[in-house]
């Protein structure tokens, strides 16, 4: 049997400022030590389920976040993309609120436009470009943003996170149609966003049973139709 | 280092009868000896540029094909999975014309309908299932299916293959204008189908950019419009 190197790398996503960002931590350990990469290490045997549990116990080491929406994103492969040796990462995407990463500083991590990552050890950039990519395809046509929102939010706020995933203006309403369609949101009763000048707007939040699960529709957002 | 089991699998996929078939083989070694399974193994760190690579060789090695169209489809992993202990498995799936599997008895190969596949070890059962969702619903808005029709055919036949994968009966006019939007086929010059009562209808082969590159349409086949 030969030993190839088993590794498990994050592309950990949130909206802050209206930028689409990606979660990068300096390495502790050579290869690359010091350097800035995706969260990611080897699977512990005794500890780890499967690569996924092996993801999530990365993530909840760096981050604290316990239980993301997670996602396996590809495998990737071969004899070049590791000093080490044949070597095979299982790559993950997950999706998180800014609030949940105020803290990444403390454990050496910051929060970076996913355009402007550079300098990445590894093929962490191509890792991170096709999460960006699978992000945004998967966003056209499921409940995936909403991920990005926090606990509660109103409909032109979650609006806006698609908005900016999707890199265009979306009919208002269309996108609410396909909310419908979703059958994603609940509003919370009796809670109004408040402290604006207009009239307060009704509070949603995610189903529960969407909160591991996409929700899919045929169309697409961007599909032409408004 | 943990001592990862790390193989690949590949669920090679074709149409005959009209029905989508899956190519299983006798497992030739333990566990599972003379099982039927999908074809799979370990990587050759010397041989094997890549994963997809160790995939491309367990199909050449196994049916003689030298480059079909191969894509990745899922990395499965964990502790349960394979008896030998905690594994990975990276499995592709590839799509052939059934012409191209005439010979697959010979190293102990068969070809079942993906609905009859039962008693396959580890969790190929689940990765032919995925297999089967993923070309099923990438059918719906890409070239894929036209991989599994021979060099040559007609627009009737590929209409019948879209049918056959996605289950159900496609309206011609909008089947044509989808081909038009795809931009996958060209006309071979002074090819017709003969041999068949009717008016004998021109054949068309894949344009050569998109032997190994899908191309993808914004809206499915099959989303409500005739």
């Amino acid at each position: 049997m030969p030993a190839i190197i088993c590794t498990v790398d994050v592309v950990l996503l949130t909206l802050e400022g209206n930028a689409l960002k990606v979660a990068l931590f300096q390495r502790d350990k050579e290869p690359f030590k010091n350097t800035l990469a995706l969260p990611g290490g080897f699977i512990h045997e005794q500890e780890d389920q499967d690569a996924q549990d092996a993801a999530a116990r990365m993530l909840r080491d760096k981050t604290g976040i316990a239980s993301p929406y997670l996602e396996q994103l590809a495998c990737f492969s071969g004899r070049g993309r590791d000093p080490r040796g044949w070597s095979v990462s299982i790559a993950y995407y997950a999706l998180v609120p800014a609030i949940a990463l105020t803290g990444i500083g403390a454990s050496g991590g910051i929060l970076t436009p996913v355009e402007r990552v550079k300098g990445l050890p590894f093929d962490h950039a191509d890792i991170v470009r096709m999460a960006v990519e699978r992000v945004r395809a998967k966003s056209t046509y499921s409940s995936l943003p909403v991920h990005l929102c926090g606990e509660q939010f109103t409909l032109p706020q979650l609006q806006a996170v698609y908005e900016t995933i999707l890199g265009e203006p979306i009919n208002k309403v269309s996108f609410r149609r396909k909310m419908e369609e979703l059958d994603i949101l609940e509003p919370i009763a009796g809670a109004m966003e408040s402290g604006k000048a207009h009239r307060p707007a009704q509070l949603y939040q995610l189903k529960r049973q969407f909160l591991r699960q996409l929700s899919l529709t045929d169309r697409g957002l961007n599909s032409g139709s408004t």
